[in-house]
């Protein structure tokens, strides 16, 4: 089936709001085995006209969203009546329930909300138990060769609801009339790899009608995605599972954090931070993680010497010999952290964020990563993240959250 | 000029990334006094090749963002310059500074990363420090009735830096070379006023086609813009600069983190922080900002209990009375981190970031800050976010950071 979503709102177009229905629609669909061949955004009004022709002539399930409010530019309604030929006729219970519904809010009933109560002959109303305006569903075939129209509200709070309701129970409907059944999808993410190089270490699978693989930077590593039939994805994915062991960071997944949270807390140990150059940032993201306060308690942040040494008791004869971003001093944080919070590990990250500060010998983008643990060696690393400010914290917190979860990886429990 | 967005990926249209190039470019635009009249997402490989052919018959700006990448499915390039009849040739420049990146990296150079370095003739090229697919832009009037084409790299970090130093200024050039001048625009950020508070303290400005108003939620505050007639912008702009002041933060602004670390290094005085609930974002967000060094060297972060007495100096017994999340523990959190930082101010919170560990007296949402400053009196404020735990953290450190703001603003130098 062919999907097409049609969002209308001028606001997506002016920078304010940020069109969320998209991933949204595109990770259900997913999960129907149905996918979107395009997406479109267009302005209020009757721009809208040219894309509601255009996805009829092409496309096998149209949703659209906005448009169907009570100002002049909500026009959704009433333009494909008029492009499918329906006549359109008021609803006496819509009426009824936009009156209460604005009644109850203080304000009359205007002539303008009896617009949201016109229903195209043949359409089914979809109830909507959070605004005025109902969506509206064609089924396929209504006129000619009309495609499966849904025409939905733009706020998510009141689309959302609508979807699981009035929108995938007929979706599924329709896809079992056809005697269709969805393809089978899975998601394995890496870190530590390039793209390309884990597509070369993925070469010997085969491609074809039967399975699609797709890969996406995301979360500071590398998604992997297999669509197609059941038996080729298992197999694909059995491959997949080995392809790059100490990469791998699991199925589905998600940042970094999750995975090292989960593991920790199925371990009974804990973590403890101490961050000079990313500011808290990898504090921040475990503690993004539900239930992060098993595994976490303490975090320092020590943007200055200072608290470097009073802190964490980093000596004052390292820093004024090596410099705050060095080996010896990465280690110091790490083992401070380590025995000030009593927990099992911590991690220590000390780097040039930059704009400033770099020099020849350490220029912005140097990292130096320490990670000490209970009756472990203190491990340090060097990076080099040459880029700016913001990303450079991201990366090096992947790159220290990703040191961790290696070190669980290959320890004994 | 009519203004055309194609976003290839994907990505976008499976759920695992959100498209927030539209929102980007649009704000953007509206700077220059550019609508995008029209937005498609197509997924990678041949799909794009009929929008393209759409776009190219009805715009006068393409902007494509992604398909620039190494792998197979990546054809933006390729596709244009043969819908546009040109030859590609080889651009040893950009092949040199691909293998240089490629090889810094620790991998070497692929046959596929030279695909990259491919330019139609007569296309100018975008660098990109930031990746290794450079962008590229045709003039309008290349090839017959060609549009101003722009062909961007998807991952926003690369996208920004490009669009602000190779696609505004072209932008800019051709409205120029057309005789149009952008209009006025104007700023003004807000925190701590809803928005139909604010817009009714600017009731008195008037509209019209000299000058449009324009709300948007953003960094935990409310935006105004104000658009038109240079006259106009700036009457209105002086309104709107003392409208609420106490809750005015600036002109442009940015997240509110930018005015604090701004005020603080004008003073010479530093900030310590001491979080729970938040768990090291508004350190993170302190040290987000160039030169923050300068006004701010410790942060703790204490989520455990023993975090808080042990690293702190929090009584037991207010821990074991009061719990966490209360007034008490909050305010000796705040003077805590100042008597162990030196810092002049320290903020501190604690509450309940949920989803679990609500209580019917402390539901999830409860948040307790303080702020404790050398010399003065310990503020401590109690909020309620009843929201997800990412919005829960959000929305406390710009309460945190606003707190600060405004003792920053009340008080003396």
């Amino acid at each position: 089936m062919r999907v097409e979503v049609i969002n209308t709102g001028t606001e997506l177009l002016l920078g304010q709001v940020t069109n969320t229905h998209v991933g949204y629609f595109g990770g259900e669909l997913l999960a129907l085995g149905l996918r979107i061949g395009r997406q479109t955004t267009v302005p209020d009004g009757d721009a809208i006209r040219t894309v509601l022709e255009e996805a009829f002539g092409r496309s096998d399930v149209v949703l659209v969203t906005g448009g169907l409010g009570p100002t002049p530019d909500d026009i959704t309604r009433e333009l494909c009546a008029e492009l499918l030929g329906l006549e359109l006729c008021e609803d006496e219970a819509i009426t009824a329930a936009i009156r209460e519904r604005v009644e109850r809010g203080g304000r009359p009933m205007r002539e303008v909300n009896r617009r949201q109560a016109m229903v195209p002959r043949g359409a089914e109303v979809l109830t909507n138990p959070h605004g005025t305006a109902p969506g509206l569903y064609f089924p396929a075939g209504l006129v000619g060769g009309s495609p499966h129209l849904f025409l939905l509200p733009g706020p998510p709070r009141e689309l959302m609801p609508m979807w699981a309701d009035g929108v995938l129970p007929r979706l599924r409907r329709a896809l079992a009339s056809e005697g269709r059944l969805g393809p089978a999808v899975s998601n394995h993410f890496f870190m530590g790899l390039g793209e390309s190089e884990l597509a070369a270490r993925l070469g010997e699978i085969e491609e074809g009608p039967q399975l699609e693989l797709g890969f996406c930077l995301k979360w500071g590593g590398v998604i992997v995605r297999c669509i197609g039939e059941p038996a080729a994805v298992e197999a694909a994915a059995a491959w997949i599972r080995v392809a790059a062991p100490a990469d791998y960071v699991g199925e589905g997944a998600g940042p970094i954090e999750r995975a090292v949270v989960a593991v920790l807390a199925e371990r009974g140990e804990s973590v403890a931070t101490a961050e000079s150059c990313t500011g808290g940032l990898i504090a921040c993201r475990i503690t993004d993680v539900p239930g992060s306060s098993q595994v976490f308690g303490h975090g320092f942040v020590t943007y200055a010497n200072e608290a470097k040494r009073d802190v964490l008791g980093v000596g004052e004869d390292l820093l004024a010999e090596h410099g705050a971003v060095s080996e010896p001093v990465v280690r110091a944080m790490a083992e401070g952290a380590l025995s000030r919070s009593g927990a099992h590990h911590a991690l220590a990250v000390s780097g040039i964020a930059g704009p400033g500060g770099g020099t020849p010998e350490k220029p912005v983008g140097t990292v130096w990563i320490g990670l000490a643990s209970r009756g472990g060696e203190t491990l340090a690393v060097l990076k080099h993240f040459p880029t700016d400010r913001a990303h450079f914290k991201e990366r090096t917190a992947n790159a220290a959250l990703d040191l961790l979860r290696r070190r669980l990886a290959q320890t004994e429990r």
